[in-house]
């Protein structure tokens, strides 16, 4: 690329900067947890289609989808999950397709009084944006929307096919993105900026959710005795599932690009609910769970060690041992997936791009990471062999109380993302 | 009593024994659960008015009674909580008065899977009837009031004043009972059928309510390691709560009653609630526990040793320690009550006459029972100077599923209440 023409991509997203935090700031006003993610869909299609993009709205219909790889089990209904795609189709075609791809769907806020201001009004603050979101991810969303801005106020546009995904469900199942390839949309590469600190993300684990439901024969407490009390029951199987964690996070079970990394897979127990009665012994109670995979672990086979480890401690105990925990996956069943295994000319170009793109923009070169989380990033990777670059803004909090993104972060992953496009796809004039 | 007579109350029980099966089937169907009592009270009074009773049906007011020894805070509203008492005013008031106290109240259901039919409709079978709250205590409010019934049917009533009771609230408080001592009802002795199984019960232990609190600061599981898991973290606090209960339980520190019971004071994990999000690490954890404490245990010393046995296994919480847990009392502030102290010569007849009557019905000695539940006897016992005597039916899995009561025992119960009745009141015609 010229260095005349990137000189003036850098400035024009530095001119757009101020309406990018705008649109930020408005979209993260949206409360878009899951089952609520419609008011923020309906305003991503209208910035889309008043950027001139052919827009495509649709409602996830889980039939069409669960025969696929990658899909994961769902309980919740699913009226309210809507995809929106905007596209932008080229005149010329002389470069190479993208996917520009963010997740609309946030985690719940928790306990609002834990906030120093409320989670969904959101606000900047000595250079950070303060809000639920914000960070994961929709300052991606933004960064992704204002990359192609800043082309588009030089009057220029992408020289090649390229698609704005907003998807729902990143972060329980990620079949949003999955109903995006099952809808037709393919490319040379995909990026999606996740809050990453500017880092490209090289490697990423996988995640299982599964619930635990504990019941037993309750009683009067006076009777405690005689009861099982199916909340304290839930301990050992705790301890049990911990000591398996440690077992899988063992050196010699490691992936490579995790070598170093003491505690990659971590067990999280993410709610708890039992009883009915302060003073009855509780007859129930029902655990979420999440367990992390490295990449290549396969799902059948943690599932199947999962439900071993359960049944293996219920069976030590008195009360569980006649009334065997079941095991119910609801959510995630995602594999983990590694770019750095991608040796295909398109990757290596890919990469090569996203680095030359970032050492413009920053100055320095582009460093790697591998992450204890997982993003839509596999589904483009493992299932539609398009390599899929996880580069975005540094937050902090993210999942936690006062969730904030760096603002001159955004801006720099604005840059990067509008030099990447510029790279890959080319430009051709409006 | 004459033969005669006592032969034809035996009698006049049996009379009516289908009558009173029908009206408990009835009563049971009623799911008066905490908020839900509404319905059956209605029924109640209705029932009381048309047996000529004279009807004073009321709403709890806290602001009347949270002064009074005795009183339980409670957090939710109070307009559903009405109270009903049926009033018999006796001719010659030549007898001893009495007070025939029940509680309408019923423990939640719990899973309805787990019940083989549905707990709130009732059923009879090989000599049971089932249903949620049929033995705790709805067989009671039969007993007492189809021993009345029995004196009507032989053109008797009783020569005392007697105060037939129907209040809500003994499940968690007792704030029903204490608002009829409130509103003025008094008596020579109370008459409490709860369900132990035809023995007199002659001590109670207290019982303590209180939730725990946790809060930490949540992230992404990515980062694990670095969050506090609020869930978690309450494992160790049960752990050394469990240490003070077996303390409390420690031979020296029993009441006399409870010498010989290893465990009459029972620790309770009743409910648990906590996190938001499976990939989030839990923020919250809310628990409700129950504790019990032995007759004559002070209340403010066993909450400041639960509050400091709490707050020292938090201070030993790396997580904790930073986010002390906080204790909530929400429930029972209940005393224990010991009846076999009171020397009184009040409750020596009042004891004797139900011997007698006992006697006279089962040919069989009057047993007693130390038992390791509440019941709303202390009210009477502590703060009115009344000899409670807690009297009633073989019910088995109160508090569990299938709930039972026998038919045959409730039959018994009705005619040892109505003897009691004529010989503590005498008798009047109609």
């Amino acid at each position: 690329m010229e260095q005349e023409l990137q000189t003036r991509i850098l400035h024009a997203v530095d001119d757009l900067f101020e309406r990018e935090i705008s649109f930020l700031t408005e979209l993260t006003s949206h409360p878009s947890t899951r089952g609520n993610e419609q008011s923020a869909q309906t305003f991503m299609t209208s910035e889309l289609k008043s950027r001139g993009l052919e827009v495509d709205q649709w409602q996830i219909d889980v039939d069409e989808i669960s025969h696929l790889p990658g899909f994961s089990p769902v309980l919740a209904p699913y009226e309210d999950a809507q995809n929106v795609v905007g596209t932008h189709r080229s005149r010329t075609r002389k470069g190479r397709s993208l996917i520009l791809n963010g997740h609309i769907d946030v985690v719940p806020a928790g306990p609002l009084d834990m906030w120093d201001r409320p989670p969904f009004e959101p606000h900047v603050d000595s250079g950070w944006l303060y809000g639920r979101g914000g960070g994961d991810m929709k300052a991606g969303l933004a960064s992704n929307l204002f990359a192609l801005e800043a082309l588009k106020h030089l009057g220029l546009a992408p020289a090649a096919d390229l698609f704005y995904q907003s998807v729902v469900e990143e972060e329980c199942t990620g079949n949003g993105a999955l109903a995006c390839l099952a809808r037709g949309y393919r490319a040379d590469a995909a990026l999606i900026p996740e809050p990453f600190a500017e880092q490209l993300v090289t490697s990423q684990i996988g995640v299982i959710w599964f619930q635990v439901h504990l019941k037993g024969l309750p009683t009067h407490v006076a009777y405690a005795g005689a009861g099982a009390n199916a909340i304290e029951a839930a301990i050992p199987l705790i301890a049990a599932l911990h000591e398996m964690e440690h077992r899988w996070n063992a050196a010699e079970h490691r992936h490579p690009d995790f070598a170093h990394h003491d505690h990659a897979l971590n067990l999280n127990v993410g709610k708890i609910q039992g009883g009915d009665w302060t003073s009855s012994v509780p007859a129930w109670s029902t655990l979420d769970l999440r367990m992390a995979i490295f990449p290549g672990q396969d799902i059948e086979a943690a599932k199947a060690e999962i439900e071993a480890t359960i049944l293996e401690a219920a069976r030590q105990n008195d009360f569980l041992k006649n009334s065997l925990p079941e095991v119910v996956y609801h959510g995630f069943l995602a594999e983990g997936y590694a770019l750095s295994e991608d040796k295909s000319s398109t990757a290596k170009a890919a990469i090569g791009a996203l680095e030359t793109a970032h050492l413009a923009t920053t100055g320095e070169a582009l460093e790697t990471s591998a992450i204890t989380a997982t993003t839509d990033a596999r589904f483009f990777g493992l299932y539609a062999d398009t390599p899929a670059l996880v580069y975005g803004p540094r937050a902090e909090a993210i999942h936690g109380f006062n969730e904030r993104v760096e603002l001159e972060s955004i801006r720099r992953i604005t840059q990067s993302t509008a030099l990447f496009i510029a790279d890959w796809c080319g430009v051709e004039d409006i």
